[in-house]
């Protein structure tokens, strides 16, 4: 098992990361749990400050001492929690970091659709935050986000993508094997369908042709490779950096005899050399960070041929924001989704025409939801992998994630651009829809 | 006829704005004209400097002397014949306003294709601009672009749009005239096929329903807004600030007899007022300027219900660059086509989700060679009406036009999105190809 932890450049005396294997301990000294303490007064109009903050969504805190908090005159459709008097002001030090550490050891209870109060929590603290004092933005800001240079995008992509390939594959597409925004046409398609559908409208967007060649930045577990090999018979160079979906994409490259077809580099993006018809990164630019746009650029530039067409599919948002702590912590070292703008504004400054965007926001929520329906039906698993914190950490991503794309705090943008000069462009999208993307029933 | 010339703010000695039917003349001391002195060999290595600093397209120069320049080793495919020693030292001073002010007045004349003169020009020029001293690129800046604050833009929009309706349904297409880009679903479309293609196009965008409400920023002659009410059955907001526009439409309408379900208002679009299920913009956004696109953000949300489309179609850019001087001082006062990001900047701003950018920059290139076809079989009327000085101008204008659009230094942007939380936006694009949007055979 290649996983590891990445020590944390946090030193709030947080949880330990999620997925420790080695402990389940808490780094906060014993008498701070002390829970035979009763709750105070102060400890409670804190939390009603907080509430207020967070555009008083319709929620109680029950204490661990059983005092329950809530606003005044406010419904309440959820209950919080919080099982020691630490829990309570770390929360309320920091709740953008402290709600899912506290969610994942356990010393913040749900009561209620984890989801449905994270959707709730997102929209409220939405408009909320508009109001908030500068000083309190600045306090509950992630200060130390991750670099993305070179050697640290390897840890970076270590951390999450190197969790291991069996867990990955309990609750993935059994076809593909893709941890990106599926496609679905229609409401009713399975999540395998739905991923089927997102590669083939890629494959479509790129206008692919056989005996063409394509370059794939950060190919996962390689999927999408094996299916333009497959169903457009074109040969693939596919980059990572992740060394364990890079050994599945191999092997099974090999399996379904399309390893003629596709190499499978362990390299880095920004070292990607040759020149393709076609240049396409689905979910990858999610980890290059804003001050490596630039490379990012440049990149695509020398390696898409002067007729070629490039697609960057990425999650975006439709404002620059900073990436939420918990998960650039926790869970994705690095990540920053990039707005509509800085999008468009990496494809300007590699001199390129923008030819189509398609945002698949509510896509997204749905693939999620796939993923945590199979996520809970392997749980017990997934705890005896890693452990307890473990899973209830991944709950708490994949639901927050769900609520994101659904509350509009992130969107799904999929680009396609080609050379300024490029006049071979596509005069209409009709191709896309002549037929569906998504197989039958598989 | 409500045409007049807009004062010129540039101290140039340059020629008169094309149009004017009080005279031709130019505003050069005679002397200046005088073509009896022979050409010097200080003003002949000016000229091939100016080629160099064009990227060396495959032209040369006669000058009024019969003297022949060009670049050494350089095949020449164009000539471009000077009339004038003035024209010869205005056209180095700044070739991009003097290109189309020495070409409108006969000092400059052109033998060969026109567009294909300009699409290599524009070519030629975009790599060369590269490497210009930026003292160069500051000397032929347009200084003084036009603003578009509220009473300016009346003006700005009264000098090209009310030239008069009879000039532009000489060359428009007879069914809906759109002065904007249309679009050819396929090569064959006559050009009145392919602007009906455009109108159900950007009606599909919309999701138009029968009953729902539209409002619509600067409408032309209003085909737009009546497209939508015969078609889709909705009641139709349409501002405009160009009155013989505003004429035209309202007694179509009303000979059309949708005039209960159109209002066209004489007004900016800074002034909207109600709110609607959609706000559609064809070809306005061109003329908003940088500095007013927060208004038109704050319009636009305030004027779009919480499930409402909105629409812009407008000219852009694959990078920020100002307006050509020549079209920002003598066509288009107060133009600018922003970059896709600044395009983007402006969706950002007012907390919109961005759904749908589709780049029609071809479909521009062809409904401009449709309108100069047209425009040439009239032009002895065009001369008749107003005079050869304006005729010459239109021509370059669009001969121009249409080789900025090939040339890729134009693209045209229609850009679909939705206030940031609404959940009710279309899944897919499907609904768009389901039929072809073009009318058979007119």
């Amino acid at each position: 098992m290649a996983y590891q932890n990445s020590p944390s450049s946090d030193d709030a005396p947080t949880a330990d990361l999620p997925g420790s294997r080695q402990s389940n301990a808490l780094s906060i000294p014993l008498s701070e749990h002390d829970v035979s303490r009763a709750s105070n007064a102060f400890e409670r109009m804190l939390l009603r400050k907080l509430l207020k903050l967070a555009g008083s969504p319709p929620l109680r805190f029950e204490l661990w001492d059983g005092a329950s908090v809530k606003l005044e005159n406010q419904l309440t459709q959820f209950t919080l929690t919080l099982r020691d008097p630490k829990a309570l002001m770390q929360l309320l030090a920091n709740p953008n970091l402290a709600f899912g550490d506290l969610y994942s050891s356990g010393r913040l209870e749900v009561t209620g659709d984890l989801p449905e109060l994270m959707i709730l929590l997102y929209r409220s603290t939405h408009s909320a935050r508009d109001n908030w004092p500068r000083w309190l933005e600045r306090l509950w800001a992630n200060h130390a986000p991750r670099s993305t240079g070179l050697s640290e995008a390897r840890e970076n992509i270590h951390h999450h993508y190197d969790l291991g390939n069996e867990f990955y594959q309990m609750w993935l597409d059994t076809e593909a094997m893709q941890y990106t925004c599926a496609y679905y046409e229609s409401d009713d398609l399975t999540l395998e369908q739905a991923q089927l559908a997102k590669l083939e409208h890629v494959c479509r967007k790129l206008r692919l042709k056989p005996g063409q060649t394509v370059v794939e930045a950060g190919c996962g577990w390689g999927g999408l490779a094996r299916y333009m090999a497959r169903h457009y018979g074109v040969k693939v160079h596919a980059y990572n950096i992740s060394r364990e979906q890079l050994a599945y994409a191999r092997a099974e490259a090999k399996r379904q005899q399309l390893d003629h077809l596709i190499d499978y580099i362990e390299d880095d993006y920004r070292n990607i050399s040759g020149q393709y018809d076609a240049f396409v990164s689905v979910g990858m630019l999610e980890h290059v960070g804003k001050s490596h746009y630039a490379d990012m650029s440049d990149v695509i530039s020398r390696a898409l041929k002067p007729e070629g067409l490039a697609l960057l599919h990425s999650i975006g948002r439709n404002r620059p924001m900073q990436m939420n702590a918990w998960i650039e912590k926790r869970i994705f070292p690095g990540a920053y989704p990039p707005s509509i703008a800085e999008f468009m504004t990496l494809c300007e400054n590699g001199g390129f025409s923008v030819l189509d965007v398609e945002n698949l926001r509510l896509h997204y929520a749905h693939t999620l939801e796939d993923w945590l329906k199979r996520f809970e039906a392997h749980s017990a698993e997934v705890s005896a992998m890693y452990d307890e914190h473990f899973t209830r950490a991944w709950r708490m991503y994949l639901a927050g994630s769900i609520a994101a794309f659904h509350a509009s705090s992130l969107q799904l943008f999929q680009v396609v651009f080609a050379h300024g000069e490029n006049n071979s462009v596509p005069r209409n999208r009709k191709h896309l829809y002549d037929k569906p993307a998504a197989p039958e029933a598989l």
